[in-house]
């Protein structure tokens, strides 16, 4: 049985400021909450409408479908919510593709861009401070479990792009042409902003700049969404990898 | 002023039942409109909180905030609203890559890929009868006008396939990498169901399979949504063209 304190509590978890205050975020469905029990993430608590299988029986609590839909932030509840402590990430050195949002503020948008880089194996993704939160409810939710494996950091973009070696590649309406550019197995990929893009000063910190070229009737097709971009920019960044496999 | 018989017969053009009885769509956003009012339909009427640059006095009629609140399907309206007739569009014989979509469910995924097409200059996007219908409010909103230049046709999808000469490129989880085979620059390619893929008979009647190879770690990355799938593939299509012109 939850307390009235407790519904709550979770519910306030919807705002960034009670995130914080509690060091908690909101996990929902048992397998997304399944990818993060065998992660690095702490649990706090799980509560569930039936049993869990992986799980033992003192690991999580049994409430009703009713206490659920008091707790839930999905129109149409799973079968379980989660409790978990916020991580502090910390930007960790690696090789390979990196992603780098500069300004993402829808956090639909923001999942699934984070399970965009889970398929492609991306580990880390480094976003403005003014990016959408990927702990809001509906930005975890959107992707799906991945964030249990994609590392989210949130930094200064100008100071850390300024500071690092690795090439970055800003995306863009007037830049080279993706599809027949050079690319190289290491690098930073700039996504912008749903409205404005990339910023000047995120832009001036770049080493490249790549369009993806339209094919269809200029200043009449609609641009592409932030997110179908990405999984288009990566697309060809991984096919590059493939195809010099086949030489 | 909008009668209340007005309001209603606008209200119900929700259900497809109600757009065949009195063979309209709606099409919303002055922006949307225009495309339309330059396009191959016929619009029966405008209304508008605002005046439109584009048009004369008489094609359209000024409404209230309120009433377009009211037969508006968004949650926030924008400035306009369009009755326009359902076309009968008939397969046209073309060249070129088009897309073939074998029972997807989700308007927004299907107005999203007639977007996609547009993007790529795609001319013809083929349905089977069982997909959701594009002049359903929420598809032709997520096409954001591109309704306006793509033909989309429904029909017996397994008795097109089998007659048309055209090689026809099933996407799934076991067939050849989508990144290192020779791809035609004419083609159907051809996405399934969000649950259930493509269908075994459609399937029979498709010359190759092709699948975009994950990176991730197997069995736990979540597969990719289908809008997100079409993206990938006609990208990769598309990019074999710019490749094989730089030389």
């Amino acid at each position: 049985m939850l307390s009235i304190n407790k519904i709550k509590l979770i519910q306030s978890l919807t705002k960034k400021k009670y995130r914080q205050k509690y060091n908690l975020f909101v996990v929902e469905g048992i397998k997304n909450i399944k990818e993060f029990t065998f992660s690095r993430f702490l649990i706090k608590n799980i509560y569930s409408v039936e049993p869990i299988s992986f799980l033992n029986e003192n690991q999580y609590e049994i409430i009703s479908y009713e206490e659920l839909k008091k707790i839930s932030f999905l129109t149409t509840p799973h079968n379980a919510l989660a409790l978990i402590e916020l991580p502090q990430p910390e930007i960790i050195e690696i090789t390979g593709i990196q992603l780098v949002l500069d300004d993402i503020q829808d956090p639909g948008n923001l999942g699934t861009i984070i399970r965009l880089a889970d398929w492609f194996g991306i580990k880390q993704v480094i976003c403005s401070m003014e990016t959408a939160d990927v702990y809001n409810p509906k930005a975890t939710q959107a992707t799906m479990g991945s964030l249990s494996r994609v590392n989210v950091v949130y930094t200064d973009l100008a100071e850390f792009l300024t500071k690092s070696k690795i090439p970055a590649y800003a995306t863009d309406m007037d830049g080279e042409n993706l599809y027949t550019t050079q690319l190289p197995d290491t690098a930073f990929i700039v996504m912008g902003n749903e409205g404005n893009g990339i910023s000047e000063n995120i832009r001036y910190a770049c080493s490249h700049t790549l369009t993806i070229p339209r094919f269809g009737e200029e200043q009449k097709t609609e641009s592409l969404n932030v997110a179908m971009s990405t999984g288009i920019v990566l697309s060809e960044f991984f096919s590059r990898k493939e195809k010099s496999k086949q030489g």
